[in-house]
């Protein structure tokens, strides 16, 4: 059993997605773990990690969404950035993947995906942990 | 330490949701790992896995919430299935149950469903791994 | 590789949001655990676990999307509490956070938190699994 853990740095802007599925699957080769699970968790409550479709189109779709649930308009209690934290709270903090051979098992159209819902540009780490 | 994963075949429908938990129970009892976690994992960006209540009626008003979030009538920018893998985001592809006593640690009304989003009928798989 | 589990009881009140953070990283400590993976789960589907700050405000702004996603007025299939069940599975039932030096990794304004979204107060457990 061992548990690898390394961090992707990454410059982000408000509102913008990160496919870092390559990343990920790069720290996966180098733990040398053949099966196992792999976290891939955000320190921060105002970032997420989506595990979806990585198209700019659906992408856009998924941002309509989240604006007509949690608005930037809105007159919220919590000053500046409460929609950011709780459109973070609903696409969650971490994702859990699972290893096979090496490598991530995911399908075709599945990718990890970093989400700034931040007002304003960050410089972030991204853990990702592999057990096996 | 081990490792133990199997995958579970669904042939799904549109929109219908498939109670799994005596499959990942099954998984579980095979594993033969005493203590752990064990992930019900998805492949797959317009299926979900839902952990509560297998009732029809709360998976009705569950759907109905989801048709209300992301619905099937919307012009989206993603052709045809935005609205699945919105659904799927928001569900989320993988849950994490704690193993005790070779078995799934579940409160008395909470099931591990999968949830089939996409518009068409699927041959799905979920993949369970066991570890501990 | 070890497995250590704890439980943490809470008496609940309807609504209402607990900060768990300083009984799980006690429980990560006990667990004498290096570097792993810390699984907080609740084995019911009427409360959930939140990762996120813990200012008031901005929970009661999460409260008033999550009345508006599903309210306690509307007429649901499901009798008395499909609120607390939708609201539950849209926050989700765990959170999975790494341990690095016999401590949790979270970011400066992030908080693990218990949602009672029940309609009445409750017994509850919530379920730690320290892996590594």
């Amino acid at each position: 059993m061992a548990v690898y853990t390394e961090i992707i740095k990454l410059k982000t802007k408000s509102q913008k997605i990160y496919n870092i599925t390559n990343k990920v699957e790069e720290i996966v080769r180098s733990s040398d773990i053949e099966d196992g699970l792999c976290l891939v968790f955000v320190p921060g409550s105002t970032g997420a990690i989506l595990l979806n479709e990585d198209d700019p189109m659906l992408l856009e779709d998924l941002k309509d969404v989240l604006e007509h649930i949690a608005s930037k308009e809105t007159l919220w209690h919590h000053p500046e950035n409460a929609h950011s934290h709780i459109r973070a709270s609903l696409i969650g903090s971490e994702k859990l993947i699972p290893v096979h051979a090496k490598k991530l098992v995911l399908g075709q159209w599945q990718d990890i995906m970093f989400c700034e819902f931040d007002t304003r540009s960050r410089e972030r780490q991204v853990i990702v942990s592999v057990i096996g």
